[in-house]
């Protein structure tokens, strides 16, 4: 592992001599790549389903793992958006000359080498490629062996776009899934700048244990939504429908509602009926079970800390705003929450109280996403607070240093 | 150690609530504390410095460790350094409004605990509560035993005009120095989000090997002067000068000066003179030695890798820019390079091919400095590349996070 990482931290140092037009050439023989290889893709991609069947996988698994000539429809169009942004690397800003005559600015920089570590979603792989290439940074994409296939013959096709220009080692992928693997990646702190692991608990802590160089986690989301007491029914209803039932087994959807207990017998019975139609399974607390039309299944202690990733919803009657938030504080995961409230005062309470990467007022959680908030693509969102907190896109995987010139100052 | 900082995360959501008129009342009454207290203050420093006396401490550290009237009146200008600073915690930038009406916007945050490690200086204390408030921070703050007295009353003044605002454990200072309380800190990754170590090399190489929170290094400075072979004479001398005794023992002081070698012997005797009228100690490689009149102390390879921290230089020639970029690219700490030169694609190769915080072309490496650049006061300086990379001022120790306001949107 660290001959292969010292080769991808040489290899990034070529990366900072190439420009727009030479990224935009990379691009193009990416696209084409992707679109000439359907076939092959799809192949390597069925190896790897045939193996979940025999395997046993869960639905969600299978359904994220499975490429389609739409699903590559929808890779090119990844690719096509992220080169179409505009080349932020190398830029300067906040620039000012100091009483001396001396000029400041700060430049956006690449990272240098990113780990990159994810579950299944083959797509991840291109996504992530060119997310680094954009932002000049080199990457180490280590995904899950249920994906081996799909990720192999993505990386060759990723790497034969890149090695006319750059050495291809940038982009390196690595199909295999061992724990020895892993832990020796994460131990090479002078050659990988950051580990941005995507997946579930387990995974987020077993890299912030191990991890030598600074991880930034894009971790589970455990996402709220809370209908205040003085709220708007017809919103409220239509907002937890779209959080829960949009798609389901996303990051940004809500596994807990809570309700204010004032507005619980205004909203149960719409809000039952319109997920019980979407064939949501409701797992709800006493109070809502008995003024609610319907059996329901009761909410054990655990229903609170977990992400179903699925069609599943808990719900929670609170007495007070406060206790939503102490709620939120308890099980909450700094990914996404959300208030539903007319009430000014409550809305200002919630967004001073509640930390999270990306805080809603009357807005769907779905709508904490690189694309939706202008960011073009994302490599994730971080539930980390440090460097980026929230989708990270180009601009986040770059950093920022000094720049002065003069003309021979110095310091008195 | 895990039930202080519980206490520090709980008073930390107090200071959510302190708008810029109750900062500045505590920054008065700061200010004033320590103005009414420099009896007081000047004792238990002067038990430290007894302390130090007998252990014989260098005289470096003895000298960062002495406060006096002066040094006191340079604490309190920096406590209105940076109360006069604009308020920027819960600041909107980047706002937009998306197709659907939503309001998208950044919003600057506090992170929330920081824990700061930090060797001798007592400044240090006053100058991070001041920077932690500001950024609506709690800060635990750990000095080195050497500073115990000093930091101690520091300590209690800062917490005595914290405790009618909001409660005083938002800035801890811990005075003892055992390894066991270090580590019991770095492990409570719930309670406390990021350490920022100023240190050397051991200090640093064990937080980050202890540390299950993110880390911002504030490493030393190994930082170089690199002389073109096109370069004007007269400016390289002064900033070479400057460089390394405009005042030694600090991290933005250069500890090695390269000189290509066409330029060698018109820059030589120059450099020479100037320094050793300075007091400074050369230790130079065989190429300058033959060059230049006078004796000097030969340069080892542990020279290169050496941070003096004092009024000594190493002096390398180098045969081309390429040779004097893989020098730095090897010895360099990310901290402060330069290159004078008059040569524009040669200015331009060495700052798109060194990596450091703060890059300067034609000026000292003593303006990488929070004040110089434009920051106001600075808790360090990070040789981290994430987050914050170089001066570390209020800015740097915020987060931002997205909101989003609606009126019901939901996502298709």
């Amino acid at each position: 592992m660290k001959e292969l990482a010292k080769t991808v931290r040489k290899a990034s140092k070529q990366l900072l001599k190439l420009n727009k037009e030479t990224k935009d050439l990379i691009f193009d023989d990416l696209i084409k790549g992707l679109d000439s290889n359907r076939k092959l893709i799809l192949e390597k991609n069925q190896l790897d389903l045939d193996e979940a069947f025999k395997n046993d996988l869960n639905k969600a698994m299978v359904d994220r793992l499975k490429l389609s000539d739409e699903r590559i429809d929808d890779i090119i169009k990844g690719v096509k958006t992220i080169k179409d942004q505009p080349e932020i690397v190398g830029s300067f800003y906040d620039e000012f000359t100091n009483d001396l005559g001396l000029r400041v600015k700060k430049q956006r920089v690449p990272i240098g080498v990113i780990l990159m570590i994810f579950e299944s979603r083959p797509n991840v792989v291109v996504d992530c490629a060119a997310l680094a290439l954009k932002s000049s940074n080199a990457i180490i994409l280590k995904g899950g062996k249920e994906a081996k296939h799909s990720n192999e013959i993505l990386g060759q096709i990723i790497q034969d776009s890149i090695s006319k220009y750059v050495d291809k080692n940038v982009v390196s992928v690595l199909a295999s899934d061992s724990r020895e693997q892993l832990n020796g990646l994460l131990s090479l702190k002078e050659e990988i700048d950051v580990v941005v692991p995507r997946g579930g608990h387990g995974l987020i802590n077993h890299i912030f244990e191990n991890a030598k160089m600074p991880v930034i986690a894009h971790y589970q989301g455990l996402c709220h939504m809370y209908i205040d007491s003085d709220a708007d029914i017809e919103k409220a209803v239509n907002l937890v429908e779209n959080a829960k039932t949009q798609r389901t087994g996303v990051c940004n959807a809500i596994e807990t509602l809570l309700i204010h207990k004032d507005i619980l017998p205004k909203v149960n019975d719409q809000i039952a009926k319109r997920l019980l139609a979407k064939g949501t399974e409701l797992r709800v607390d006493e109070k809502f079970s008995q003024a609610t039309k319907g059996d329901f299944v009761a909410a054990k202690d655990e229903d609170w800390s977990t992400e179903y990733l699925d069609n599943i919803l808990s719900i929670k009657t609170v007495d007070s705003l406060d206790e939503a938030i102490s709620h939120i504080d308890e099980f909450g995961s700094n990914h996404s929450e959300c208030i539903v409230s007319n009430n000014q005062e409550n809305c200002e309470t919630f967004l001073r109280s509640v930390d999270a990467s990306c805080v809603m007022v009357n807005a769907s959680t779905r709508f904490n996403d690189g694309g939706q908030l202008g960011l073009g693509a994302e490599l994730g969102i971080s539930t980390t607070k440090l460097h980026a907190y929230g989708p990270m896109g180009v601009e986040q995987m770059t950093t920022s240093r000094y720049v002065v010139v003069g003309d021979g100052q110095i310091r008195s």
